[in-house]
C-alpha cells in the first residue's frame, strides 16, 4: 500500500515533535507500506521569514518572497530525514526541484500542473521513506513558486493523485472534522465521514480544517482523504465522494463572525447596475459574499444587499459613495457586527424542508434572521453577532447531530 | 564590463550589512557594468543549522546535511534581491538549481564540473543584478551538494571563469593580503599584488584570506582576483599569475601555532617503512605535514619525523604504538607546543640564499630551529611555540617587507 501523509507546521515545530512524526511514519513503513511524507515549514518559520523580508523591503517582490519562503519546508524535510535515519530507517528528502513539482508562474498563489513521479518511485523502490516539501513548486522558467494558503494540503493531494496512492492522510492539531466548532457548540461531534462538497462548504464558511483547493483537487482526482490528529491515534474523518447514511441529514453547522452587511437602497432597476456596483468593489479588492437583490420601495427601483468582511467595510462604503453618481441610489445602509450561520449537508439537496426546520429552530431561540442565502447543500442566514452561538446551538440541536 | 563580486557571511550578517552590500553593488551597476553577486549564508546561520541537525541526529547523513545547509545561501540571496529592489534596482536571486551549478556527488566536499551560463546571461541582458548562492551545487542526480570550506570563493571564481568576467572581487573583513598577520607582526604591510602560487602557500599555511581551492581554480582559468574589504573602499590585493617586482623578494611570513612533532627513531632502513607508517595514520584520518627522513644513529637505521595538528597528536601516537611491531623501531619521540614559521615568495625560486638569510635572522633573534622544510617558493621552519611571533618578526624584518 502507498500512503501519503501530510503534517503541518505545528506537528514539526520542534525537535521532539519531529521525532514523534518520524516514529509515526516509521510505524506505517514497518507494516510494509510505501510511505511518502509531505511537510510544511516548522512552526512560525514562515511568519519569521516574512517579517525578516519586510524589514528589508516593506513590499518585497513575490518572486523573491517565494525564493525565501521555500527554505522553510526544505529545512523541515532535511531534519525529518535525519530523524528517521537516527531511528534506523532510510529516508530521503526532496524539494520542489527534485520532485519536479511543476506549477503555473503565479508567485505566492501558483497551481500545480504536473509532477514527475520517477524520482519518488525510484526512492520508494529502494525502500526509503520519501519526504517532500509541501507548499512549494517550480515554474517552467525554474523559478520557485508557492501554492498559497493551505498549500501543503494541496501538495499532498496532488502527490496522492500522481502516485495513485492508496491513502492520503492529513494530520492536524484536531482529530477530525466536527459537526460544529466545539468551542462554540459544546455538543458538537466528530464526523466519521463527509463528502467533498460538504467539506468544501465547511471550508468556505471558515469551519474547515482543510483548504478549499486541496478538497477540490481531491474531488477532481477521486483522492480519498483522512483528516486526523498528529497527537492521538484516533480514527479521524474520511472525506470522499459519497458517505453512508448517517443519523442526521446535516453534516455540520458553521459560524463566521467576521461579517458586515451593506444594503444599497433604491437603485434604478436597469441593466448593468449590479455590474457597476461590484466592479467598483472588485477594483478595491473587496471580497463580496452573499449577494441579494430584492424589489425596492420606489417605482422601478430595487435594493441590493451583500456582506463583506468587517475590516473591508469602510473601504467598501467609501468606494461606493465616491463612485456611484448621486441620483443613482437613494441610500446606503450599513450593519456591522453581524455573523453568518450555515447548515451544511448533502441531505439538503432536493429537501427544502430542512431550511424551514432551521428557521423554526432560530425562531424558537429568539434569533432574528437578517438575510438568507442558499446553495444546493447549504443554508446560510445572517444574524446579529451576539446571537451567533445561540443560533449555532439551536440549529445543531434541531438536526440531532 | 562584467564583474563578479563575492561577499562572505559576515558581510551579510544583518539587515544593515545586507543593505550596505546592496548599495556597493548598485554603485558598480550604475557605472554601466554587468554585476553578478555571490553570497554565503548569513553570519552564524550555517553553524546554527549544523547545531540543529546534530540535536536530531548526532551523525547526520551528508546528503541531508547539504540539503539543510543550502537553505542558508538561499535566504541570503533572496533578501539581497529584496534589498536591491527596495533601492530601485532590478535584481534576481538564483540558487544552484537555477544556475545549474553542476558538481560531483561528493556531499559536503563537491567539486564544480560545469555551469550553464544561459540563465545568468539572460538576466544580465535584462539589466538585472544577478545574485547567486555560493557554496552550493547540484549533482547529476539532482541532489544538493556543498563545496566545503571556502566554497563561496570557489563559486565566485568558477562563475567568473564560466562567464569570462572582467573582474572577480572577493570581499572580506580584511582589506587585502598582508605580508604577515598584523596581530602577530605589527609592521606587516598590505600587498598590492601576489602571485597565485604565493597565495596558495599562504593559504596552506593558515595565513590565507582565500581558500586553496578557489586560488587553484583561479590559476587554472587565469581569473584575476581582487581581495578587498567590504567595509572600506581601499584598493585591496590583486592575485594573478605574475607580479611586478617589489621591494622584497618575499611576499609574506606565515605562522601556524597548531603543530606537534612526532619522531620515530631507529626505524629499519628497508623499503616500505614510510608507506607502513603513513598508512597507519591515514587510516585514523590524521593529517600529516612536513615529513622528514634522516639517517638514524644505528646501523641500517633511519629516523622519520613529521608534524601533525596538536589535537591529533594522541591519536597518532597511539595508532603508531598499536600497529608498529615492537622490534621495528627504537623509540617514538614527541614534541608538542611547537609552531611553523614560513617565508613565501616567488623570489625564492632558484635563490636559496634567501633561506640562509632567514636562518641568520632567527639565529640573531635567538630562535632555535627544530626542523626545516622547503618548497619552490617557501621555506618553513619548526620552532618552539613561544618563539613563533619573535621568529615571524625577525623574518619579516630581515626581508625588509
Amino acid at each position: 500500500m502507498l500512503v501519503v501523509k501530510k503534517f503541518g507546521g505545528t506537528s514539526v515545530g520542534n525537535k521532539e515533535r519531529i521525532i514523534n512524526v518520524a516514529k509515526r511514519c516509521i510505524e506505517d513503513y514497518q507494516k510494509g507500506n510505501d510511505v511518502v511524507v509531505v511537510l510544511s515549514a516548522m512552526g512560525k518559520m514562515t511568519d519569521e521569514l516574512i517579517a525578516k523580508a519586510k524589514e528589508i523591503n516593506p513590499n518585497p517582490s513575490r518572486r523573491e518572497m517565494d525564493m525565501l519562503l521555500t527554505t522553510g519546508e526544505q529545512t523541515s524535510v532535511s531534519l525529518m530525514a535525519m530523524a528517521m535515519d537516527a531511528l534506523g530507517v532510510p529516508a530521503v528528502s526532496l524539494n520542489a526541484f527534485q520532485v519536479a513539482m511543476h506549477t503555473t508562474s503565479v508567485y505566492s498563489n501558483a497551481r500545480i500542473k504536473r509532477i514527475d513521479t520517477d524520482r519518488i518511485f525510484n526512492e520508494l523502490e529502494q525502500r526509503k521513506i520519501v519526504i517532500v516539501t509541501g507548499f512549494q513548486g517550480v515554474d517552467r522558467f525554474d523559478n520557485y513558486t508557492t501554492l498559497g494558503r493551505g498549500g501543503s494540503d494541496t501538495t499532498a493531494v496532488a502527490l496522492a493523485a500522481a502516485l495513485h496512492a492508496d491513502a492520503c492522510e492529513i494530520y492536524t492539531d484536531v482529530d477530525g472534522v466536527y459537526t460544529a466548532d466545539p468551542r462554540k457548540v459544546p455538543m458538537a461531534k466528530k464526523l466519521s465521514d463527509i463528502t467533498y462538497d460538504e467539506m468544501l462548504e465547511m471550508a468556505t464558511l471558515g469551519a474547515g480544517v482543510l483548504h478549499n483547493r486541496s478538497v477540490e483537487l481531491a474531488k477532481k482526482h477521486g483522492v480519498q482523504l483522512v483528516v486526523r490528529s498528529s497527537l492521538t491515534t484516533e480514527e479521524g474523518t474520511v472525506v470522499k465522494e459519497n458517505v453512508r447514511s448517517r443519523g442526521s441529514e446535516i453534516s455540520g453547522v458553521a459560524g463566521d463572525d467576521d461579517a458586515a452587511r451593506i444594503a444599497i437602497l433604491g437603485v434604478d432597476d436597469i441593466p448593468g447596475v449590479a455590474f457597476k456596483i461590484f466592479n467598483i468593489l472588485a477594483r478595491k479588492n473587496v471580497n463580496v459574499d452573499m449577494i441579494l437583490q430584492s424589489v425596492g420601495q420606489g417605482k422601478n427601483k430595487k435594493d441590493i444587499s451583500f456582506t463583506v468582511k468587517e475590516e473591508e467595510l469602510d473601504i467598501a462604503v467609501k468606494a461606493l459613495e465616491d463612485n456611484l453618481s448621486d441620483g443613482s441610489y437613494q441610500d446606503i445602509n450599513v450593519s456591522s457586527k453581524i455573523a453568518k450561520v450555515s447548515i451544511i449537508g448533502a441531505g439538503l439537496r432536493n429537501n427544502f424542508g430542512m431550511a424551514s426546520r432551521m428557521f423554526e429552530a432560530l425562531y424558537k431561540a429568539n434569533v432574528n434572521i437578517r438575510m438568507i442565502s442558499t446553495s444546493e447543500i447549504r443554508v446560510t442566514v445572517l444574524v446579529n453577532r451576539e446571537d451567533m452561538e445561540k443560533a449555532m446551538i439551536a440549529a445543531h440541536e434541531a438536526f440531532k447531530m
